[in-house]
């Protein structure tokens, strides 16, 4: 049976699905609809544009119709938009962009893939100002050739998410002088606030100027207008507050939604209409792990479904095991990747879940090969379980193939036990011979068993200002380079002979720059008969990173004699 | 109960296991014996050493005895060498070097950590030569200072595993004349003779003179002599042949050896003796792919093995799931890792596993990116179970992560089915949406499911010479740029209006540049009922790396008009 299969859409979602029928069927007749003039472009390389990382705006358009055509037997139609959907007479109408006439295409099955758009809100005064959303090569491409040509170079980028943060970044490595306007306490959500800071050290370290907690309330002539008052000047402003999925033409059509706005689909990625499927990002998933109905906006996934909806259709069987939303992320210097639940998630969606947190640092490479860096790394897990329930990794580094592990370790169910025993593949310029993962599956397992207590850098402030008891067991020199205000220094190689200057009495905080000395450090003293001792997860390498923006932004005392990155 | 633990050797097992117990007790008596001057260096940053890499030999010293003793209070007593074992009276006799004089000390536990010794083969000639083996810091530090004051700059390495090739490698990138000398077909054998052709042609390509399948039959004045009668100038020989496990002790004391020559230990690292463990390169361990003992020269598993042993004496229990032996290795340009079984360990140990190969190129980000170079991607799977078995990446990206994910699958006893499903962390600089460890799962399941046939590269000189029909479905400019001799050039892009050209009556065998081309005609002509077609896989880029270095060595004739490594 030859069949007729529509597919709206022709970015990540639409192209793998007609590529993949296509494998699947050489009879079948597939016409792939996107209203753009692109199909199948790199959408997550398009801020790359602006540094000139990706010289070319063509460069990310990495298929063209002629070739689907040729090579794949697929009518990809651009300039062309699919303005609504017969679902009764199964056909849909279609405006010719460049001509402007309309015209019907029935099908046998259709696949949605429509995206979702850029939230532009209706603030005041937007006519006194160039605004700019990005989400495909056309728009990349607009606003790189504009921004080249204005003489004042203030940006102002609105949004800390993905794009956000990539697109100031690549206009800040052009010289543009960058302003990033966030509404919350922090950019990038994938990433808890206090791993976060690392992020905003960078990001403010480069040069831009980050502004958080702030909103735009009107713009006025080449000026941004925030609710503190704050003016920002901005020639051009480009708007990444969030995307919504594009799901007038699944509504209008009577095609159902779901809790969260996208487009429900069940296991199948069929929608109400079993003729119709949706995939990408105008969809909802199942997350594995929140076991929440979620929206992704994630390429990976995107491809995922659109193969399975190609396999579906020709009545192959397929897996849904739901998402668990693993991400990376580039911000200059430093690299992030993160997967799974974080405790902001948890604490936003009021999850029911027990869980306590392992907070480490390690190098990345065996400290004397050449660019070892510590990495940062922060790992979830169910109590008493030890099952993994997420991490997140940021580090000059290689930091993704750590977070791909404990991706790989929660699709299985994977537990402390296992990240402790997993066999990851070494070498001195890799990594370690005992890789972090391990290190944190050990760490996890110690707190798990209550081998030893800790407390995360995010607490050292309120420790300071009540006057506990820390013990900084790094060495006299270290201690001298900055130091936690009022911390006795007590290195680990003396601790034995100085445990008299321990109060047995009252609780004991102990750091020293990474968390392994201090952790020793615990353990010695625990074992010795004191029972109210405390690791600091995240210990002064982690707390100066911690420390620094928020000192900055706030304007507050420091609680450190000095910062130390090193 | 305050016990007396003595670990003989100090560096990777020793030194994780005397840290484990200190941490386990504060009160134990640890003391550790090592001959040489350095307790805990970096073994596997030895060969960094010789290129300058590492610059100082005392950087590769990661801890020191006055350290132990202060941070762990641990008595790690250096050119201190164990001379027997007297299990009776549960004592060692211990012999210092620096002044000669033997003692006695008595133990509770004994832990024996004393590592593998590089075998030196009794070969005529040995005095008219200089000689090195490298197992420590002395070794290379002895190693390094001698050539840097030889006038003629001939080296000959001898041995093409690991340390030959780092060595080599290391050596030539300080500008030495380098031969590197293996005795069988292949060097670095956790990789299949088909992939590794790409290390060989990296390693000629550097300017290594590199001689496999002949051997050393005697030394004349710096000169090696070989088997072929080739002659060899080597002012310097270093003789990285392998390494034989330290059972002299573990033997003389009547401690039991295991099938493979080391010391034969239980699921907790007991010996025969329940107050003596055995850990490191000494031992042989369980290998949960093989279900047979096997020796691993690995740094990670001796500290995992360490750590158990420490847990144990404390009464911990530990989990003991056998080995996998993931591996990593840098080849100047090249990156390569590898995990679990390969195809000459099951001909090797004549496994009875019924297993297929998927054999697939991919780029390691996204082609647009600055850096994205092809990944050579090579994975085992049961059939018909799917069941991952091993794999094996080489490229210039990122290898290690890409192996990681397979290792920690077949931790889990994952399969083909995981692969495809399994979440990656992606973003243009660091993978593709679709990872190539999700291309391999769905070529596996595709392969698993007889939904297309296919031969391997190293088949392929095999069907130019009994003249059989291959399609090379590159664009004609790609043909022009170098194929295979005999080839039919019909671009896919033309393959359905050129169907005419192709014979249902005999096999036909469908290339491309890395393999993606080729599957999509493969497919089109099956849909066609076409029944007799195969996918080279491999394709032309993996056949150039193929064939390159075997044309060179063994001067035979091309197969391929011109090898396009790009």
């Amino acid at each position: 049976m030859i069949r007729k299969i529509l597919i709206i859409g022709g970015v990540a979602g639409g192209a793998s699905a007609a590529a993949r029928l296509r494998r699947n069927s050489e009879e079948d007749q597939i016409i792939m609809f996107e209203k753009g003039p692109h199909v199948s472009f790199s959408n997550c390389s398009l801020p790359y544009h602006l540094s000139g990382i990706i010289k070319e705006a063509e460069d990310l358009v990495l298929m063209n119709p002629e070739l689907f055509l040729k090579q794949y037997n697929i009518d990809a139609r651009v300039n062309n938009e699919v303005i609504a959907i017969d679902r009764k007479n199964k056909s849909v109408i279609v405006k010719n962009i460049l001509s402007g006439q309309n015209y019907t295409e029935t099908y046998d099955k259709l696949i949605l893939s429509p995206g979702a758009s850029p939230i532009v809100p209706n603030i005041p005064g937007m006519e006194n100002v160039k605004v700019f959303t990005i989400r495909n090569v056309v728009d990349i491409d607009k606003l790189n050739k504009f921004v080249k040509q204005i003489k004042l170079k203030d940006i102002a980028v609105i949004g800390g998410g993905f794009i956000g943060v990539e697109v100031a970044e690549n206009l800040r490595k052009a010289e543009y002088n960058v302003t990033l306007i966030e509404g919350t306490d922090q950019v990038l959500r994938p990433y808890d606030y206090d791993m976060v800071q690392i992020f905003h050290k960078e990001i403010v370290d480069k040069g831009i100027d980050l502004i958080l907690e702030d909103t735009v309330i009107k713009f006025e002539e080449n000026k941004v207008i925030l609710s503190s008052g704050r003016k920002v000047d901005a020639n051009v402003v480009v708007m990444a507050i969030g995307v919504s999925p594009e799901t007038r033409l699944a509504k209008d059509s009577g095609i159902e939604i779901g809790v969260t706005g996208a487009i429900k689909v069940d296991k199948n990625y069929q929608t109400n209409d079993p003729d119709v499927y949706a995939v990408g990002d105008a969809i909802e998933v199942y997350h594995a792990l929140t076991h929440t109905m979620t929206k992704l906006s994630l390429a990976g996934p995107a491809q995922k479904e659109a193969r399975a909806v190609a396999d579906h259709i020709n009545n192959k069987s397929t897996l849904n095991k739901g998402y668990i939303g693993s991400s990376a992320i580039e911000v200059f210097d430093y690299n992030g990747a993160a997967t799974g639940l974080n405790e902001s998630i948890i604490k936003l969606l009021d999850l029911k879940v027990n869980y306590d947190v392992v907070r480490v640092i390690l190098t990345d490479k065996v400290g004397i090969m050449p660019g070892a860096a510590p990495m940062h790394f922060k790992l979830l897990f169910e109590v008493p379980t030890g099952k993994i329930l997420g991490a997140q990794a940021i580090g000059k580094g290689d930091v993704t193939k750590r977070i791909d592990v404990i991706a790989t370790t929660i699709k299985f169910g994977g537990t402390l036990e296992d990240l402790k025993d997993v066999e990851l593949c070494y070498a001195p310029q890799f990594s370690t011979a005992k890789d972090i993962v391990n290190y944190a599956g050990y760490v996890g397992t110690n707190l798990l068993n209550k081998e030893f207590k800790q407390v995360n850098v995010d607490k050292v402030r309120e420790l300071v200002e009540s006057n506990r008891f820390i013990v900084d067991v790094r060495e006299q020199g270290e201690f001298a380079g900055g130091h936690i205000k009022g911390a006795t220094n007590i290195p680990l190689s003396e601790l034995r002979e100085r445990i008299n200057e321990i109060p047995k009495d009252k609780p004991v905080y102990i750091h020293c720059r990474t968390g392994q000395r201090s952790y020793n450090a615990v353990l010695v003293l625990q074992n010795l008969g004191f029972h109210n001792v405390y690791n600091i997860a995240g210990s002064f390498l982690g707390l100066s990173f911690y420390e620094y923006y928020n000192d900055l932004r706030l304007q507050r005392e420091r609680i450190v004699t000095e910062y130390n990155f090193r």
